[in-house]
């Protein structure tokens, strides 16, 4: 039995690992973190989880921690982690990092984005970013893991492929994602209010989100070619879900059949990342409260651009459920374990 | 291995009971039944079930599939199982009716408020009404299962306890009820699209909803008093969800803990009834996508009277759910086997 | 030109004042008051208003207003207005007052509830309870109005002509009522976050909600029997909109018929009431931007109760509009100036 | 007085052409057509308009309607205007056609994309696009006017100034737009339903939207250059609102206050165009039920591509406001009349 402890588990994403993890069946959750409501009941936080979870909120100790349990996930505000980490705990318990803090190899990058400087820089190189799909093998080994951002996880997958095959032109891409409201997380700010955002939708951090430079890292490794693109984030009035529709100019051209199979190429054998058929829109309800991401492509004949989509649960794929495809890598647990869920509809 | 075969799969009840039947380790479904969609790829209806179910939708012939499935689930329009049910069929299979066909034992009331004949009365008498906490044992060894309705199942829970112990004068009970979309089903009508339901609120069916004859009959068995209610349904801007508000004059003073008492006698060892602590109101959040009733009540000592609580996921135990626990009964399997969903916030 | 000013000009209330005064032709805001915006551009906080309104959000002095301005709007919390109310400033200007300050006549039963001392209780009397189509003539010659909390508004005016007749058991009434997220006002508290309020239903203030008070006195001075009766609101995922479900038993038979015509004879004249044909239940959508209240009612001959239902804007007659027309009455102006708003669908 | 008719006044854009002018003093409603409630109480099909209009519905017969009115909105499917319009009906009346049938110049084009034939093609050369602020001079004398589709008004008036003044690169522009669900129509679907559009995003319509050819049309004209690009329509869980993401590579480097001089050249004396201060992005909330439409931009000197953002209430300037709009231009009134809507918050 894995003993986990959870630091923000009082978050949105805090919250969806406790919900996943009472359904995996080689795992036990021993901290309830939240600096918010230490010595509260858990359940009385989320209210939800009444006579199915009894404990107790606890600080944020990351070394006492460390003595207690086999894994450390951390869904809390970037710096938090790199602030704590060291080698000490690292050589009692694993990471998974939920937060942005080991996502970017590149420090000098991590600060100029986020604003803030990079505590553990030591750690950067072994850090391993924790897209399954894709770093699989390498996870399998890793101490820590950089949970992939919830944007750049649909992102990324939706464009990977062709990315990676050199199909498009990357310095055509743009990005235009929309989210649902859980994404902006639990505080209590005027912005994120049912009145403000309910029958609302707005882009935002325009030319300027902070998932900028994690999909661009991680698609010039695909491409091999040095990528900067237009990521535009949308505030989307649904609780859960990413959509993200992607554009890009093709190199060549291609037919539907040629790029159907290199996504299958890919993606066939990974339980998932589903290639939906064609004509199919992926929808955000189709996957909802599921790990899976749905994928689909169109081509444009008319102006040679290829629109490329995913559909994601932002707390599922996007946070707590790859943090758990993660930690089962890392245990050598099957993949999926805990993680067959349905998606939920409607 | 149950073999388990589903008439009406593609409304959103039958959805929801393939996806709860997913995650039940003891049945495979051997039946998507739809009238609608015969031949037609099931996760093409619902394509959260892509690459997840791969059948195809069939017809609706209950005298075949009673030939090859251990239970029928008859997810379909008030009238149906009734008029395809015959004695042949129960020698070879069980069936559990999530219509309204066998709800009512007084084929009088159920005729008057259906506005149809009843086309198999002859096993009103031998159906047992499927609400597990109150019927548990007659479910046991029951051929067929009238799955309680939605609205029932959450008014009756919520008074129950209170009804059976006589603390209330049930000639003063009102039943205000309040339920999300799913409920009024996936037909195409103009008064269940999205920009007429959402931003907005109504109550429907006043002083005539088929569901009140339902919950008089059963809370008078539970009383040993005939009851006659009122019983107001409102529509409300979202998908899952059933709360429930009833009002009635207290018969004497009672204290907090003295009603807290009782409520727990007949709930603390239900898996599927949370009584919540003092003042905490349930909330369809709560519960949503789970097979839990959240209940509670306060008492108003300046009008004497009691105001009783329920919170339910009208698609999993106001159907699917109650459908799967009433199946888990009648074949001696464990009472929560698929049924441990955790509610899914936010 | 009436020169306003408004106290509480960046809530939801204070917001809507704006919208509906900006269609007013005889009125010019002079002050936007906002305590937590001071300096401010009120565009700024509701941008709504950008080249609209381009005035500065101003302090709270009742005192300096008065020497500016013909009336004063509170859109304050509780205790505000009656703290700075004073003569010299009623000398001045007429004020119209949102909060509950003046509403409950009787000053322990405000204290007990509000659970605040009253610091202008000489105004008691003095002050107008503003339900327009009730105490027209009073509020003409008012000095100080106390505009009706939204929920009292569509209570009261939903059972009135009942109470009023004597057709209805004083001591039987229950209103069950449904409101949107704008009634819990802009300020940032986790409880009214999207993903909190959004597919989610609840009961609050169970038994002890601050309207309850306001309905009884009302309703007491209507039927001229001491009415306590079970009020209930609820939180809807909506913006807007007040749905009232009230249930009495009727003192003796009476035909739709009768009752339609003691409706009738209360609000045919009325512009701002509606009362509905046979059978059409009100939706708030059907109001939402207006100053309409929609009312209907259903004899349940199977209880002997009648259930009255009743729809409205909350922030339009249930606050703003209503304000609107307090002031049109108090200034001998039409009193549907400003408030010939049709309700926008969908 | 202009007598108006309404062809189609039952859809959702019909019905907000009622709303707005019922506060239009130049102008009042003589026939309000409906193929689908002949003879039915307007009102009883639009509740809200209950005690405010108490025609009926009448049918769609132009040439009838041609003798009482001054002028015919059309708010139909495509072909309809097309099929019915001669030049008797127009010697007699005006006519504002909220269809596609006259927007598209070029008749092959409109065949192509619509799938019909165009029964009128004789008035193409005569009709005016009615986008009132690029075309105000022609729509003055026009006896038809074709009224912008609702995706092509928020998408040319964000882009035009660029497009005017050759500052962006037309072969490089990729619109993506997000609208709420009043745009599907008031059609009894399936995909329309409440529960499928709720929590829910999706693309449709990728790379053959309609609306598409409009858009390239009135680009091309403005930019002087054959504009081909991609627009990607997006249904969002909201009744009302569009919001576009404008992408094109800028032709040179620009600075803000170039790009800001230029965009307030096109629309600073524009009433209905309001171009939001430095980093205010428009959100759709802010303009719900108003005839504005708020545009902003934010230049990207990482990928030197400029992000073009508009918001707009579908209904209102992206169908029935721009209505009135042109017909205020047609008569000759101020071009506001009826159109000084206060966007409604929250």
């Amino acid at each position: 039995m894995i003993r986990a402890g959870i630091i923000g588990s009082t978050g949105y994403a805090g919250g969806e690992l406790v919900r996943i993890l009472m359904g995996h069946k080689d795992t036990e959750i021993k901290w309830y973190g939240s600096r918010s409501y230490i010595d509260k009941k858990y359940a009385d936080v989320y209210q939800n989880m009444f006579q199915i979870v009894d404990d107790i909120c606890k600080d944020d100790n990351m070394e006492e921690l460390a003595d207690k349990v086999d894994v450390i996930f951390t869904a809390t505000p970037q710096g938090f982690c790199a602030s704590l980490l060291n080698e000490k705990i690292l050589s009692k318990t694993k990471v998974v990092d939920l937060s942005a803090d080991f996502r970017i190899k590149d420090q000098r990058t991590y600060e100029q984005w986020y604003k803030i400087e990079h505590k553990s820089p030591q750690f950067l190189d072994e850090a391993v970013y924790g897209l399954c799909e894709i770093n699989r093998e390498k996870i399998k080994g890793a101490r820590i893991v950089a949970n992939p951002g919830c944007y750049p996880t649909c992102s990324i997958l939706s464009v990977y492929p062709l990315a990676k095959e050199g199909i498009i032109d990357m310095n055509t891409l743009i990005i235009d994602a929309k989210s649902g409201t859980s994404g902006a997380g639990r505080g209590a700010k005027v912005d994120n209010l049912y009145c403000e955002v309910n029958e609302n939708i707005k882009a935002y951090g325009v030319a300027g989100h902070r998932h900028t430079p994690e999909i661009e890292e991680q698609l010039t490794y695909a491409s091999g070619v040095p990528t900067v693109l237009n990521f535009t984030p949308h505030l989307v009035p649904m609780n859960r879900g990413i959509l993200v529709t992607g554009y890009a100019s093709l190199k060549k051209e291609v037919s539907y059949e040629e790029v159907k199979a290199i996504y299958d190429a890919y993606y066939k054998k990974e339980q998932f990342v589903r290639v939906l058929e064609k004509d199919v829109c992926p929808q955000t309800k189709w996957v909802e409260g599921s790990n899976y991401v749905d994928v689909n492509f169109k081509i444009d004949p008319r102006t040679r651009r290829i629109i490329m989509m995913g559909a994601m649960d932002n707390l599922v794929k996007g946070a707590a459920g790859q943090a758990v495809q993660n930690m089962n890598l890392m245990f050598g647990l099957p993949e999926n374990e805990g993680l067959n869920l349905v998606p939920m509809f409607p």
